[in-house]
Parts: structure tokens; C-alpha cells; sequence
């Protein structure tokens, strides 16, 4: 999927928001966990379905299928097929901060982008330059790089420097010389709303993928004050605040209120 | 497994070998290939029930299992599972490259280490602190962060530094106040083994895991000269060297060979 598409989702939409699907059994609706035979992938369907002309992109957290082995792992192909051949016009994300060796990124891009329709993938750039381009041979497949995270940790590394010149600045700066650039989107946390500023003028066309509005604080104003550019460049993602509105027999209609709270407040701005 | 039974293993066994399993379909024998309904299992398998006597430690890289879906990750969890069980004398690593905030990086921990049967898995250090600290939770486990690689990116950030002190020292010197920082090990490229004299005054007492001997260079002469504590402290990977020392009805006898070579000349180190 191009950026031009997504701008021009976001525009029919009026919502530059990604659902973030986190399932976790302990915060499901106990009465689909016991009646289903297949709880994480019958949850993440109902919210997809339920909210998807809320939102122009989903992501989806690894981890959280990858932690129940096998059937974990099935699940999470299954759920990435259903969500593009039914919703071919959401971009679909894999968080999974993956990269390595170029010879094994390619491996990890086969996995994302062939054996999975995913569009883009979440990366750590902290082994440089060639474990990334890999993943951008992929025609209108997009490498999401780690830049300023909403985690305690950030400030362990990203905004270390002994001079001026922070780590997170570094990846930013550098990454834009990569072949095919123009494919980069980067992971900037919101709840760093005051770093966006500096991050814009450092890359004034990339996507910014913002987590950390919702459960983990972050104002959805001061984002997009700070970093909307002219094809509004932001995709702001909402997972527990969607996915867990209610662990009741309604979960599927709170979802749908929390994903419509947000979306109103994004065509506020957005106007 | 504790750093104490490794280190054993490497008294008795003479060797600090750490087998790499890179199975890739264009580079194994293609009679194995064509006859067998799950290649990737068989091959792995067949090298390891060969050499597992000569190494330490297997290294099984999760990307080219990934880059297979759903089949490749069966595999994985099957391979490691076989490993275990009938070697449970093998410090099994996961070459992974995981890392996320700490809710997520709890769930990679699972997958790796309860729904697999892993020893240890490598982490990209960018998110920090809470991002690696979930793995050393599980007791007698093992994160190991990359420090500094051994491709070409690594000069993109790992050795970058505004004034003297680069990434992967900060990376070293502060993970080591981590909680259960004991359980920490570190990646490093044999690549640039005249780094190893200042990493061992940065992390004495860690194991370092050492690719790059062999297909991707670099002398095992001066990794251990440089890289040797008094528990040895090193596990130096070959995968290609081995696992395609012959691609045809006697590669298993060929990995033999290029393992036993391998030993030999770290029994002589170690002697």
C-alpha cells in the first residue's frame, strides 16, 4: 500500500487511527474465552469488524500470539488473511520489532510480507542500515523503525549523547539515506509529544506511527499539533482502550464507542 | 541452565562451539530436499544428532523458520523441542532478536521460553532497561543483547559516538545494573575482535556470544586470546560452515568433519 493511499483513506475516513490488537486471555470477555474454540481469533475479528471504518490502519502485536506457540502462531496468519481479504483498504501492521543480518532480514521479510499480507513491520534499528533495507525491496511494503519509544527504557538509550546529538536523532537523520527511504515510517512515542516537533523537522514526509495514546497517556491534541504534516502523516494507535472498553457481553459495542470517541476527536482535528 | 553448567560442558567436552541452524532450502542437499515431506526438521536434525557431541550450545535463527508460516514455525517449536529432549545438555538458543515494551517482551519470554523450550534468546537492546528485563525473570534463563554485530550497519549506530563513549559500551556498562543482570550475556562480532580487550573491561564475568567465525570471517585465535575469561566465557557460533560443508548425500559426515575441526582447534585453545 503506498502513503498516497493511506492519506487518501485518511481523508474518506476522517481518521488517522490504528487499531492495536493486543488480545490477552485475562482481559478478554470471560463468556467468548470459555465458549470459543478459538477465543483469539473469534475477539480480534469482532473488533475488526466492528470498528474497521473507524480506522485506516491495524496493527498487530506478535508477541501476544507468538506466546501461545503454534496455535498462537496460526492464529496470527489466519487473523492477518481475514483482515486483508476483508479489508483490503486497512494498513495492516506487524508489530514486530524484528531485524537482524541482512541475509535474515530478508528471511523475516518473507515471513511479513509473502507468507503474511502484511504492509509493514515494525523494526530496531540498532544493527543499522543493512538489516533494514532488506524489508524495502518490497514495493509499497513499509519498514516502521523504533525511533523515540513511550517506555521507561527509552531514556536508556535513545535520548543518550554525550554531545547534542541524541540516538534517536541519529536514527532518524541517517535512516533517510537508506535505499528507498521514501518506505520508512518511524515509532514515535505520544507520550514524547514535546520531541515532535524536532522529529518533524528531521523527517517532514515520513508516517509517524504514535503509540501511547489511551491506557498509556498521551494527548491526542498536542500529536497532532505537533506532528501532523500536509498529508496529516500520522497514524495513532489505540489497543486496550478499544479492545478491553468492556470485558462484558457488550465488549464488541464498547469497542465500537471507545474507536468512535476517538475517530470524532480526529475529525475535529482533521477539519 | 546456570553459566556454571556451561562452563562445564566446555571442560568436558573440550569445545565452546556453538552450532548455528540456518536451514535454507537453496543451500541443503537437494536429495534431502526432494525425498523428505519436512526438509527443514530432517536436515537440522540429522546435523545435530552428528555434532551435538562437539558443541555446547545450538543456535536455532527463528527467521528461517518464520519465513516458511505456519509450517516453518511447527518446525521450530518441534526442532527445539527435539533438541531439548534428547540434548538437554545443549545451551539452546534462540536467535530472535526480540525486545518490546515490558508487557510485550513478558509475552516473547513465554513464547520462548514456556511454549519453547529455549535456554536463552538474543534481544536488541534499543528499548531499554524494562524491554529486557521481563526475559531475566525466568530463573536460570538467559537475554542475550546484542552489543556490538558484526555486519557492515554496525558502524551506523553501535560505534557511533559524539565524544568517546559508542553505543555498545553504553550498552554493556549499563545493562549490567539491570535486575538479574548475572543472567545477561552479550552479542558480539568476531569480525571485530581487536574490540574484545575493552568489552572484557566492561562485562569480565559474561558470556559472549561470538558469530562470524568461519563463513563471515574473523580469527578464533583472537577471540579467544582476546575474548577468554577464566570460565571461558565465550560461545562461538559456526552455522554455514557446518551445516554446508557438503550439499550432497554426505553432508552429514561433511558437517562432522567441519565441526570436528572446529573442536580441535579450540581444544588446543583451551589446553
Amino acid at each position: 500500500m503506498t502513503t498516497q493511499t493511506i492519506f487518501e483513506q485518511i481523508q474518506l475516513k476522517k481518521s488517522f487511527l490504528c487499531l492495536g490488537l493486543d488480545p490477552d486471555l485475562d482481559k478478554m470477555p470471560s463468556h467468548l474465552v470459555a465458549s470459543s474454540e478459538e477465543p483469539l481469533f473469534d475477539f480480534c475479528k469482532t473488533i475488526v469488524d466492528h470498528v474497521n471504518h473507524l480506522c485506516v490502519s491495524v496493527k498487530i502485536n506478535t508477541a501476544f500470539f507468538e506466546a501461545y506457540g503454534v496455535v498462537g502462531f496460526t492464529t496470527l496468519h489466519k487473523l492477518a488473511q481475514y483482515i486483508k481479504s476483508h479489508y483490503p483498504e486497512l494498513f495492516l501492521i506487524a508489530d514486530a520489532k524484528r531485524g537482524d543480518i541482512g541475509n535474515t532480514s530478508l528471511r523475516y521479510a518473507k515471513a511479513f510480507f509473502e507468507a503474511m499480507p502484511f504492509d509493514a513491520i515494525t523494526i530496531a534499528p540498532y544493527m543499522g542500515k543493512d538489516s533494514v533495507e532488506p524489508f524495502l525491496t518490497y514495493k509499497n511494503k513499509h519498514a516502521i523503525l523504533l525511533a523515540l519509544t513511550s517506555n521507561e527504557g527509552a531514556a536508556d538509550f535513545q535520548l543518550k549523547a554525550k554531545d547534542k546529538e541524541v540516538l534517536y536523532k541519529q536514527v532518524l537523520k541517517q535512516s533517510q539515506n537508506w535505499n528507498n527511504a521514501s518506505q520508512l515510517m518511524y515509532v514515535v512515542g505520544a507520550t514524547k509529544a514535546e520531541h515532535l516537533v524536532e522529529i518533524r523537522k528531521l523527517v517532514p514526509d515520513s508516517f509517524l506511527l504514535v503509540p501511547g495514546v489511551g491506557a498509556q497517556g498521551g494527548s491526542l491534541r498536542d500529536v497532532y499539533k505537533h506532528g501532523a504534516n500536509k498529508k496529516t502523516g500520522l497514524l495513532v494507535n489505540s489497543s486496550r482502550g478499544i479492545l478491553y472498553a468492556s470485558n462484558g457481553e457488550d465488549f464488541a459495542e464498547a469497542a465500537l464507542e471507545a474507536a468512535n470517541a476517538l475517530q470524532q476527536d480526529m475529525k475535529n482535528l482533521l477539519n
